[in-house]
């Protein structure tokens, strides 16, 4: 198993993202091959002061793009970069992941047109946990991949966001809700009232119904599915409620799982090959963790259950 | 000055309402009058109890739509009823404004139907006061009245929320944030791409560009702008706080702020009378608060200074 991450990526690169290295390689039993794309002179510095020897492969990369570069144009015309460097890699079969915590629109596009949707997926999404008050973990898709969405969009991140549920998440027969400002069948925009019958119809997802805002940090729903637009707002603002509350020296470990940095990062689903956007905030523990995800996400073969899932569609 | 009150409706009424009456005419100097619509002899016996005597005059509504019931329905078959008796007698002039914790669907089709739209106001709209994390408040709007909006009814709340947030609020030419998935122009779905101009080019507010989920609890901006959707779920999310910090037993002043008691209600704004929608669990201390609400309504002009700010245009 190989997987390949971008030293190069997040704000606190390259130093948090080998230090993260060197985590997963001291607790992993067994740990995969990591393909490590970034400048090599520098990583090799870092290699040695963190005394990392094994198991690694360095890739050289020396180019980064930069947070707000122009995601299409920075991938074409920066071809030495950690991250198009890692996708060519993934396109190609070297690696069997990629993870990056750097400019999250190039990861995207590099996502969609490198390694591309699997059959059947018309747009693929990405998630992101939601802690819920009881302990639990729920899953939020999509979170800004999709701003506007048509009701068979929603159907397939039904799909998507339940097998990972159950793969990754260890969920069995995940329960999904639909988004939406009332209860009953019938309300919410059109969008909504549109998604609301093709959900209730589709076998391959245990659909619960309508879940409203108030029902996003209970325990009501394992999947919560709705448009990009407002899920990324969710998101970002249940992200701010980790920062006002450490502002305002509210300690408490509710509000501490409102600290994304545990999670590692956002899967794109849907796409062929487990592809992994790190916060741009990440540090080692983040990075570890994303390791860990995608290890999980190949060893589960996820891609691989998504696929079959969409062939007998 | 006479306000009406709807003394049936919400979870605790009637006795929360006449409570909420009596705070008000203890606390005011000089109240306005108070039209009570409800039962007369349950009425009474409350009147009594509470030893209110001035200031009021009951008005014999013997029909209650309840909290669950169609509202257009319910309007046409009950118009003995406390909410169709209180718009009946806002809509020929014998009361100033209209107050109701009773069925919100219900209160809200009264709104258009019977009072109507100020002439130029292509769709009314609903607020909610955002809490600050520095302790001001912002107002967030639309927040469930319309589903799906077009650029232009974006564009509408912008000004009505202005207007209020300047009159009632009393903030000086309030910063408008258009509520999106990132900062910059050209972001978003279609419908936020294409209001951005619209509010850019908008003389009559102070638009300030794009807001993201972390903003909203940040003073970023003081009318926070968006289709009654993402609102809605904003809204209720942001109302979950206080009940899962109350459960988990954090105490702190700025989620006791998340407690939507204190705010009254929900003013229906862009109709041509002060009509306010409050919470089904509205308690004494909201029924007081929502006819102080209606008093400032009434005694700024905003609903003539809002005519004015459409026959202008």
């Amino acid at each position: 198993m190989n997987i390949g991450l971008d030293i190069m990526g997040g704000d606190f690169a390259p130093r948090e993202a080998v230090k993260g290295v060197q985590l997963y390689l001291t607790e992993s039993k067994s740990p995969a091959s990591l393909f490590l794309f970034g400048d090599e002179p520098v990583l090799h510095e870092l290699l040695k002061e963190f005394q990392i020897t094994e198991h690694i492969k360095v890739v050289h990369a020396p180019q980064v793009i930069g947070m707000n570069e122009h995601p299409t144009k920075a991938l074409k015309e920066k071809q030495q970069s950690s991250i198009s460097v890692g996708f060519h890699l993934l396109a190609t079969g070297n690696t069997d992941a990629f993870i990056s915590a750097g400019n999250t629109g190039a990861m995207m596009v590099g996502a969609l047109f490198s390694i591309k949707a699997i059959e059947g997926v018309q747009r693929p999404t990405i998630g992101t946990i939601i802690p819920k008050e009881n302990g639990k973990t729920g899953l939020l898709l999509d979170v800004g991949l999709n701003a506007d969405c048509k009701p068979e969009n929603l159907d397939q991140f039904a799909i998507l966001g339940s097998l990972y549920a159950q793969h990754i998440l260890g969920i069995d027969s995940p329960r999904v809700g639909l988004i939406n400002i009332g209860e009953e069948e019938g309300k919410g925009n059109l969008l909504a009232q549109a998604s609301y019958p093709l959900l209730k119809e589709n076998k391959e997802i245990n659909f619960i119904g309508n879940i409203e805002g108030r029902d996003l940090l209970l325990d009501k729903a394992d999947v919560m599915v709705c448009e990009g637009f407002t899920g990324n707002i969710i998101l970002k603002f249940a992200e701010s409620l980790f920062s006002v509350t450490q502002d305002k020296n509210i300690h408490h470990e509710y509000f501490d799982r409102f600290n994304f940095e545990n999670y590692g990062g956002t899967p794109v689903l849907g796409v062929a090959k487990p592809v992994i956007i790190g916060h741009g905030i990440s540090k080692a523990k983040s990075f570890k963790n994303m390791i860990l995800l995608a290890q999980k996400m190949i060893e589960t073969d996820l891609m691989g259950k998504m696929k079959i899932s969409f062939q007998t569609k």
